[in-house]
């Protein structure tokens, strides 16, 4: 590695839309000057990935370029995937950050859980590593990463400067607008909402029932100034802090009187 | 449907081993008596899909069996993909309850953001279904599940009768040990812990590199009574309640330091 890389952070860079997507690559263009840039991320969409994880087939990377304080691998595996072997195998030290995204579209609310770019993240966070994810309000493989760009380099700033608490990452949309409507760049909670299916049913040449998954978000909170879509909606950029303890605090109460026959 | 059906709760059952393997039939054995039983789960093992949901993929589903209250469904989706088709497209109406299990191995501590058993579990949570998941600690294919069996049904039993605060589902985790050895059933919190990678590197015939995950569970906090991990490693069964709000209350406090230039 040469020398200067040592004062550099260590910088890495994971997405769901793959290695090849608009987002990524307009990260990596605002990253370059702020470290030792190492991409590990899918060689194909895997949008909706969650924290997935392939344990019944192996996972291969491949080197697509390497440049002064540029490495860029493909990996035949989910977001995590690419994370953990990129941590385990492809890194020369652990990482100082990671950054996940940008994704092609919102990440707000409950779709945190479906969002392979926010499982990257999350996963760098039970690693130890500062990491965020952020997504533009634009699910367009086409989408204009401009605006978005100018907003990541102000939150990057903090992140650099401050870290993140352990155990805490970040989870940030931001509007697809101009720059100059922005109000600003809120804390929020995550909305409490839910992704209800219409199934697109279809029949295959052969008879066969298929589906493609379609569906709309519903907002059970709409008003809620403290929520992430609420900002969204209002032209602010959305910074939820996460953590990743499932545990229901007050449902542990609740099944205190539970009896069971055992 | 048979009109006696009518007064029994209909139950959606579903799984991440696939839909022939030993965890979920010794379920739906279980589950016969109880109600009307619809079954869709994946028709291949789907460990480690956590809240996968498939976008560029449609997915199908197969009819297997159909008896008396019994109807078994194969999904060529996840997990998550198996309940939503479920709830959209294949009941005949929404649920009253959702179990999914029972897993082959544990899915304790931070394993249950990997799990493709929790992701359907909290999949019904989400639709508004009282919803639990179900782990024996027995990673085999030929584990025994004829003491978890007992355990379910006392579990079950608290579950028809008291149902489940709204937002909230279980992860259950089982001991592998004798009924005789069980010492009870104790409500308790995620343990905080981390899977440590060891990548297990080949070369393929081509001479390229592919790696297997695997790797190790690191306890972070070893001894703590109110964790799931205590729990099982002192011959309890361990239930977690949890919800899916991933807010950090905590970092919105750390963040309203940050400054934005913007």
């Amino acid at each position: 590695m040469p020398k200067e890389a040592n004062n550099k952070p260590l910088i890495l860079v994971s997405n769901d839309d793959g290695v090849r997507a608009g987002g990524i690559n307009a990260l990596i263009e605002l990253l370059r000057p702020m470290g030792d840039i190492w991409v590990v991320a899918p060689e194909k969409g895997e949008s909706g990935m969650s924290h997935a994880i392939s344990i019944a087939r192996p996972v291969h990377a491949h080197l697509l370029k390497e440049e002064k304080n540029l490495h860029i691998y493909s990996c035949t595996g989910t977001p995590v995937d690419s994370v953990k072997l990129a941590i385990n195998k492809i890194l020369p030290r652990k990482p100082d950050f990671l950054v996940s995204g940008i994704n092609h579209g919102s990440n707000a609310s409950i779709s945190v859980i479906y969002s392979g770019t926010m499982g990257a993240a999350i996963e760098g966070c039970l690693n130890g590593i500062p990491s965020v994810g952020f997504s533009l309000l634009n699910p367009s493989p086409a989408a204009d990463f401009s605006v978005a760009v100018n907003i990541i380099r102000e939150i990057l700033k903090n992140l650099i400067e401050y870290k993140l608490p352990q155990g805490t990452c970040l989870n940030v949309n931001i509007p697809d607008i101009p720059l100059n409507q922005i109000k600003g760049i809120r804390t929020c909670r995550q909305t409490r909402g839910v992704w209800r299916e219409e199934y697109d049913e279809r029949t295959d040449p052969r008879g066969g029932k298929y589906y493609w998954l379609t569906g709309d978000f519903h907002n059970f909170e709409v008003g809620a100034k403290d929520t992430d879509e609420w900002a969204l909606a209002n032209n602010y950029v959305a910074i939820v802090p996460i953590e990743v303890d499932f545990t229901s605090y007050e449902g542990i109460k609740f099944l205190n009187n539970w009896i069971y026959g055992i």
